[in-house]
Parts: C-alpha cells; structure tokens; sequence
C-alpha cells in the first residue's frame, strides 16, 4: 500500500520510519526540496496550490495523510476526491487551520477554551480587549505555527503596537491563562472506529517553541486524563475522525481549558517512540489503514528535549544511558528544530537526574 | 554522513531505518533492483564484480559496510582502498566466507568447534567421515546460506548420493553435535576499542533456516554468556575488528562449540529491535561511525518469530499486546523470509503464552 504524505518536515520522515516495518510505502509532497523526509522515502517537490504538481503527486496512491497542517484546503479537497482516501478528513483539517473557527467548534461541542473573540478591525481589536481584560494574545487566525504570528497585550499602549504590525489579517484575542502547566493529549481514532490515548503529555514552550515533553505527565489527577479523554471523543465524534489529533490544554485548579488542536501527530508526541508500546506514528499509520491500533500504555517515565538551532554533541548524548537520538537531516538555522533526544528512565528520580546530566550540555 | 552498504537486503533496510535517527544517509549496492532496501534507500543495483559499477557505487561516500556475507573480495578491497572506511575489515569478511578457514580460525584461537575437515576428493570424504563419524554433515566452503548446499550423511551409502550432488566443488565435512540448543551471540566492538555483548539468544531452526529466536536464552549460566563474551573478543582482537560480528554455537553439557560466525547483523539479533535498549543495527552503526555503544540490557524477554514463505494475517499479528511486526517488502516465494514479528513481555511465562497465541494462526 502507498500512502501519500502532504508535507515533508521530521513528522513525516519518522511517520515513514514507523511506517516501512508495516510493509507500506510512501511519496511525500512538499516544497522544499531538501526536507527531511527527502532523505528516506520518494518525493515530490512542488506547490501545494499547483494543481497538475498535486496531480502527478496522487498518480498511483492508495491513501493521503498529512504531516503538516498549513495544505490548502482546495488541495486536500481534490486528493479527496481523487484517491477516495484522506485521512484526517478535509473537513477537520479546515476547522483546525483557523483558531476562531477552532475555538468555536470547542465552545459548540462544551470543550473548556480560554476567552476569545474574533478581531477584524481596530475597533475590534479594542472590543476585544473589553472582554478578555489584560494581559491578552493577539494571534492571526491562520498560518501560525511554533509561536509565530502573535503578541502579548500587557497594557492598553501595547494595542496600537500590536494592531501596526498584525492588522490587516484575521486575528483573534484570546485571554491569557495565568496556566500552571501546559499538557496535550494524543488521541487515535482508527477507519473501524476504534480509538486509544496516550497519557497526557506536559509541555514546556519557551520563545512559542516547544523545548522539553514530560510523559506520562505527573501528579495528574486520573479524572483529568478521562475529561481530556472525553473532549477528545467528541471531537473525533463530530468531525468524523480518522488518525491521530493532538490537542493542547492550559492545565489548571484541576482543570483542563482546550488551547488549541492539531488534525496530526505532534512534536509532544515524539517521546512515544520509545516511551510507550507503540509510537504516535505507528498508531496513525495503523488508524488510516484500518489496522488495529497497538497499546498506548507508558513504558516507564520519558523526557523528550528539542535541539532548536543547534545540536548537542552527539557523542555525549549518546553516551547517556536510556537516550535515544532523532536527527532530523536539516541544516542549523536559528529557531530551526533539528533533532530531540528522548531520554527513557524507569522513574521520574532516574529521568529528573538524566535531565540534569544532560542540561550540562544541551540546551533545555 | 554518507554510509554505503554492500546487500541491499531486509538486513540493510533495518540498519538504514535505524541509522536515519542518527543523522546518516545510505547507499546500498545489490543484484535485485527491487530488493527491501531500495524502497527506503538511495539503491545500486549491479554485479558485485563490475568494477565500474563499484566505482560508481562508491562516489561520495564516506564509510562502507556489507549486510551480505558473499561480497566478492576483491569488491570489498577495492571499496577499502577507496574509501579508507571498511567495516568489518575485509579479512575478517574473507575469513568468514569459508567454512573451512572460519573452523581453523575457531581452532586456532581455542575456540571449541565441532570435528571438521576439508574435503577435495571422494577418497578425501572416505578419510574425513572416518574422522567424524556418523552422522556427520557435508557442506560447501563457500557460499552457502539458510541450510543450503548441506547434506547430511547418517551411513556410509549416504556418502555416493551427496559426493555425486556436492562433489567438484571445495567441501567440508564436520561432525554431527547432538546440541541441546543452538544460541548465538551478537557482539560489537567500535572504532574506539569498546565492546558491547547482548544477551546470548537461543534459536531454533527447521530445514536449516531460523524460524524462531529467544532471548535471553534461558536457563545458561553466567559463566556460559561470558565464556562467549571471551571467544568474541579474541576474534575481534585477531580480527582488528569493528562492527557487529555473529556467533553461533551448539550448547551442550554447559559448553558452547562454535558452529560458524557472521561479520555482519544477523537474523538472531532482530529481537534487539524492540527487545533491548539499542537494536543491533544501531550499534552496528555507532560501532563503525564510532559513537560511543548503547546498552545491550534485555526488555523483559522476547521471542522473534520469522515469517517464511507467506505472511500470516497482520491484523491478527497487530492485535496482540507487545507485539512489533516487520515487514520487508518482498513478494512471497516458498522459502524467503518475508518479515518477522517480535514479541515482546515481561516475562518468560508471559512470553510462552504469547507465542501459543502466534501459533494459532503463524507458523512457528
């Protein structure tokens, strides 16, 4: 079987990497040529709104995925049509592109989400703040990613700042969580209706880049786990899901607010590569192919670590006991995820301290 | 880093998906142009004695190994002189490839190892038997695998039959052990002189191919799996060796007799993949690129099952809890090893119950 992936970038080259031992083969589209799944699988290199480049992409697949949220939405809509196979379906991928329309579609399905309004206008913008109070986030509602395309409002002198350099595009405002962690969920929902979920993962961002995943995230309360469980089935409910769906939550008083979700397998879901029974990527690949999906249960405690920019020296990673290195295949660039390790320990005692070891030499 | 790979079979495909995460690329180098690692690998396809092909092959890369033990040695010193990067060293890849010196080799260095001698002539046959006794088994020098070019001799009517099929070519006869079990090790040795040793795993074969492996191999005594360690770092150090290098023995009495070795992965050592901390074919590539080694330490206990001539229902293989299915991206043909599936458990009991679950719908 040949599954098509639209985007190229690390989440794709190591859903290959699960996905090969499953006898299935793989064509990726993106428009770099030089992405990281380039190095391990066929690809294509093109433009996602050329249609006769998407058309030569689909020649001869049995299904289509995607490793990247941003594909046009006339794109999955076409390889919908044509293969018959698009998993997570187009219509998830579209509510999930804009954060309005995301943040609304929790609202309408009693998902907890942070305070929100739709910013069009300056005008709007003011309006907005009324609701949300200070400090707020001013983010536009499409083609963000990794923290870029947003500004925190601390006082009202920081509006006009704010609406010179984002105004003109869709925006929302969103209140700003005073959160005491941030915690995602990674769902699976197979063709047979079948799901399974890791245990929330804990998440810390510096910069809006996501730096270090902690899994199974501790000291959460297991009705926590089944009210993120619960919010996950709706949504597969309501969009008529297939694969896996990431969402991230604000966690706080026990309580979980949805942020935001991602129709695909997610950088705080890279520790279940080695952290659990079996990785996000498996699980996705065995979701869209109507396999069954294998168990999500923990393998002791696991620390994931970008290399954002730079990478460690390897050799010291390696020589750490229960590290597993992931290079991506890119060039350094400042910003740029490059790689993680994961470091795998029995406890949380053992993994705190491998942390430390590593800290020593690697930024985290 | 660019690495070529000599064989572009389910070996070399399983080294490429264990060496993307380290940041390499792969080149492989094979007769069959559809062979498992060019549906995931830049792929060679040529005769291993056109030297043209073999300079081609060789542009650009910085290190060179083989996942096929009958490399002609003269492709294998070619790429050595080339390349300066050859491991493991051609001698110990000539060594290897004939039963005869291997066996001498063994005897040299105190190994243990069955009754053996050469045999040119049918007289030669008549002396050699007289040495072993009955039964005793005749093979080929070189180029034989998964129990092909063997026949075993139980009388002395046997000896006309095999020396009319086998006879011309450069034989060897050895004696027939009445092993208890057959075990393997796999031991790596780096660039830097360090050694890692996994635990010893029992094997079990039917018409000269492995069907299923166990490890640990249970019941051996402390004393045994380091009487194996010390056998393979007298090859290594004979040998100047770096790389994964496979023994196999017959264990009987509590002692080991050295059957034959591989200079390369091996087939017993897949359970590594998902049953120990570092899969083989990681440490094969820290090993030659000279990382520093991963841990060798046992997840519980594992038991590898190779699929053979047919694939069982993967659905029914993918439903069981702990088990990791592999396959190759071969067409089916009686005899050829399409795939295998590890399962993995806590413990032994646990394990045992597993298989008796795989053998209601695989063979094994």
């Amino acid at each position: 079987m040949k599954i098509g992936v639209l985007g190229g970038g690390q989440l794709g080259r190591m859903m290959a990497l699960a996905g090969y031992p499953l006898g299935l083969q793989f064509r990726f589209f993106d428009k770099s040529a030089g992405a990281p799944a380039s190095q391990v699988a066929e690809f294509h290199t093109g433009d996602f709104n050329d249609e006769r480049a998407i058309e030569c992409f689909a020649a001869g697949l049995d299904l289509v995925t995607y490793e990247f949220e941003n594909v046009p939405s006339s794109a999955a809509r076409f390889l919908s049509r044509r293969i018959g196979q698009f998993f997570p379906p187009p219509g998830a991928l579209e509510m999930a592109q804009d954060r309005y329309v995301q943040k609304q579609f929790f609202q309408r399905l009693g998902v907890p989400t942070p305070l929100f309004q739709a910013v069009g206008t300056r005008e709007e913008l003011q309006q907005a703040v009324e609701l949300t109070g200070f400090p707020a986030v001013l983010k536009t509602r499409r083609w963000g990613y990794d923290g870029k395309g947003q500004a925190v409002l601390r006082e009202p002198s920081d509006l006009d700042r704010a609406w010179d350099s984002m105004g003109g595009t869709a925006l929302i405002l969103e209140g700003f969580v005073k959160f005491e962690r941030e915690v995602s969920l990674i769902a699976v929902m197979s063709k047979s209706r079948a799901s399974v979920f890791y245990p929330l993962t804990e998440n810390r961002h510096r910069e809006g880049i996501l730096r270090v995943s902690l899994a199974p995230a501790q000291g959460i309360d297991p009705y926590v786990q089944l009210l993120a469980e619960r919010y996950a089935r709706s949504i597969f409910q309501e969009l008529q899901y297939t694969g896996v769906l990431t969402i991230e939550f604000f966690y706080i008083d026990g309580k979980l607010l949805a942020n935001e979700m991602a129709t695909r397998v997610h950088n705080s879901g890279h520790w279940t590569i080695e952290g659990a029974d079996t990785s996000q990527f498996e699980n996705h690949l065995r979701a869209i192919t109507d396999l069954p999906l294998g168990s999500t249960v923990a393998r002791g405690a696991s620390a994931m670590v970008n290399f954002i920019g730079s990478v460690p020296d390897i050799s010291l990673v390696l020589s750490m006991p229960g590290a597993h290195l992931h290079l991506y295949g890119k060039a350094p660039r400042p910003g740029r995820k490059l790689g993680h390790v994961t470091l795998c320990a029995p406890d949380y005692g053992t993994l705190k301290k491998s942390l430390e070891t590593l800290q020593n030499f690697a930024d985290c």
